[in-house]
């Protein structure tokens, strides 16, 4: 939806003043290195599930400044001539690589990296920020949600509760990602194809004399789709007999079969089960119960474990904002630079709380899998050039508590980052959402069920290689 | 930002099945009344801030089908070419009120009101809810916090928390209109004209040879914009120290002052008061001191009750996403239509959970004032073509509690809602932002300091006409 429209602009105003800052020190040109990365994992999980590179690939392929940009950024009257030349023509000239959508990503990983000028390096970090810690917190949070579902069918249906347009529709996007089914989002199945659908509100039963008159009505004009939401008036007494006897009466005769009945409020595993057993006597066992009263994953799991008879849950404001944890706390930090003879100068960030100390220089990260279970083993930063030779076994270790080791082998090795831009070339093409979909799938498969825990997961390993030790640790030396 | 975008397929798919439904069943014309309203206010505060009516505005304006909606809804193969046809040609025909916006708005209470062709009025409830929503969640958390700050300067900082570009922009908006003084959204500035600054980030001071030589450039560049971020590697050793030399050696040759100081990291209370006592000591006692480390209003209210020495507050993620309470629940009901003969037939939605029955009929809200004081005494809500004499007495009586009752004299007394739009034509032209910003302000100032409290304040009245309560409760007796 935004895809078309040019979010050059969209940035924090430093962005701005440092980037001129540099084209006015001369520094413009040099090359710098950033890093995104993320400290944890919402509401505790063991993994997040990347998400958004489609719309940063978008962001940066549109990435140009217009004439009212630049009469914009004249009249604030901080910005030299030169640079508002610079900007005029502006040409991107990054090389940008990240993790592909839908994989598991870990914290401490570098998902993105951007390698190019200073002034163009820099300049982009509030969209890419913006971009993939959106998508990524709301894949994330489907992907516990239809996790706690069992293989329930779960449908996103929070556009009405999303922060601004684009959290419905890129939500929507993400969610979809993360594993459910579909949305009730219209415009992110024209646009995106995530299979939208839905049936009725309250207000379609209220529009009628009684119940019976709304759902005969509703019978009539789509029989081949009728999900009845049965709780307007009252479940067990009004809503679930009208649906049989419409059923019956309008849908049998056709030689038609109703898909469901909706539960939208009440004690939703009680009036479940009540209502089951009554479809069943009617006879329509095949007739699915659908759920969709301010779920998460705890209230699927809680619901899941009373018993509740819900084949498939309508997943909304908790979903497509987070709830429990609606924000994703992406950076995006210098990690290196390059001196005049091109050669690459790590950068390292220091903080008096250790958890915020960066990890210097231009790197790639590795996934390591057996090769017997296919089961992920652990994820190492090395240095870019460096090359792991899967004939050989390779030693993991802890890089705080590096008496910890283990040493692998019969294991196949994969790069997670992929290039998207070459010299500002996009020279990536980003996969059907759906494929990106089943790919999340089976990427999460691999990971170990301790991984995948709700709460208290096991935390999955990111080392670094020894060569990235040594310098992050002589970085370390040399600050003090 | 997306206000030139066709956001007319951002609704729910039932919409259009409901839509479709009442076209083919021949009520699709028959005048149906909608409000939204909510029914708690975020994080337990008093009041709300009506926020997003101009982008509301725009929505309605721009309601129309393209060919490529029309193609993409008959491929769902469920639509009549007679509704498709409908669509084709559709023309906005509803009454629009809203409260207008930077209104403290309370639980209950309509805050727009919809009435039109059925198949009409229900169809754009997604986007009322969606854009009313966000924007009124994010403009109230920026209440609460800018008055925790005491008159200080917040900003909003969050873009690259936002969910999506539309939190991002919009949430700057609203988080101005709810009482910030400015974002570091550029493209909120140059679109909404929301003021931005920003000056440089830890990668600035990363990116030159030494603290020293980053504060000495920029201040080179801006001397009269120079707020130095001083945490990258010691506050007090090293940031502030250099701060001053720089002021000395660049700034006081030119005969400029420094503007400040920012602080991102660390014991904020203790940090700031030590750099007040080095900044005065050096005879910059009109440098300000910025904080910005993931705050909110609870935070900003400990700091200064520890006698932090901030002047400015930069607030990022759990402003723009209002983290400690992410969704703002508003809800869109039917509560009349007319019947053949153009009489209003009032509706009501029944629930076991009280809180859930909704307010019947076509209402207007009237807020009284006392005279004297200024103050808002209280709101109430009345059948729409009910007049309130202010030379007369008035008694509010509590809607369940009757016998709470309260007699009002020497009042003056408002109606809340305005119209936007009549018979599907704009009516209301939006005031500028600064100008909403300045009326919420002065709202604002009419509530009690009870009901402003942050934690359990005073609930604000929310009472019912006598003509009014005994529609509701007959419509109650007669469900049972």
């Amino acid at each position: 939806m935004m895809s078309n429209k040019n979010l050059t602009m969209l940035t924090d105003f430093y962005e701005f003043t440092m980037a001129n800052g540099y084209f006015e020190k001369g520094m413009g040109n040099r090359r710098a290195y950033f890093d995104m990365f993320f400290r944890r994992v919402p509401d505790g999980g063991g993994y997040a599930v990347m998400a958004g590179v489609e719309q940063l690939v978008d962001y940066f392929k549109n990435l140009h400044f217009t004439e009212e940009d630049i009469e914009y950024l004249r009249g604030r009257g901080c910005f030299s001539e030169a640079f508002l030349d610079y900007l005029k023509d502006f040409k991107f000239e990054c090389d940008v690589w990240a993790i592909p959508e839908g994989t598991p990503i870990f914290p401490g990983e570098p998902i993105v990296t951007v390698a190019g000028p200073m002034v163009q390096a820099q300049f982009v970090e509030t969209m890419i920020l913006l971009t993939i810690n959106h998508q990524t917190l709301i894949a994330t949070k489907a992907s516990r949600i239809t996790r706690a579902a069992q293989g329930r069918t779960v449908l996103e249906f929070g556009s009405r509760r999303a922060q601004g347009y684009d959290g419905a529709v890129y939500g929507a996007r993400a969610a979809y990602i993360g594993g459910c089914q579909g949305t009730a989002c219209v415009i992110a199945d024209r646009d995106f194809r995530i299979p939208a659908g839905g049936t009725m509100a309250h207000s379609w039963v209220q529009m009628f004399d009684s119940e019976y008159e709304a759902f005969k009505a509703y019978a009539e004009i789509y029989p081949d789709n009728c999900v009845f939401l049965v709780d307007t008036y009252n479940v067990l007494k009004s809503g679930v007999p009208n649906a049989i006897r419409v059923a019956n009466e309008v849908l049998a005769p056709m030689g038609i079969r109703p898909k469901g009945i909706r539960l939208d409020s009440g004690d939703i595993a009680y009036l479940s089960i009540k209502a089951r057993e009554m479809l069943d006597e009617a006879g329509y066992s095949d007739m699915q119960i659908m759920a969709s009263n301010s779920l998460d994953e705890y209230l699927v799991r809680d619901l899941l474990s009373q018993g509740a008879q819900i084949d498939s849950f309508g997943i909304g404001e908790r979903l497509i904002t987070s709830k429990s944890e609606p924000v994703f706390g992406g950076v995006y930090k210098l990690v290196a630079v390059e001196d005049e003879k091109g050669e690459i100068i790590p950068k390292i960030k220091v903080s008096e709380n250790v958890e915020k100390i960066t990890t210097p220089h231009f790197k790639q990260a590795y996934r390591f899998f057996d090769k017997l279970t296919g089961k992920a083993l652990g994820d190492v930063l090395t240095l870019r050039d460096e090359v792991i030779n899967e004939e050989q076994p390779y030693m993991l270790f802890h890089p705080i508590h590096t008496w910890k080791k283990k040493i692998v082998t019969d294991y196949v090795v994969k790069p997670l980052q992929v290039q998207l831009f070459d010299k500002g070339e996009c020279v990536y093409e980003c996969p059907p959402v759906e494929e990106v979909r089943q790919y999340c799938h089976d990427q999460i498969e691999t990971l170990w069920e301790q991984t995948r825990r709700f709460e208290n997961p096991q935390t999955y390993y990111v080392d670094y290689s020894t060569k990235l030790w040594r310098v992050k640790n002589a970085l370390l030396e040399a600050v003090q």
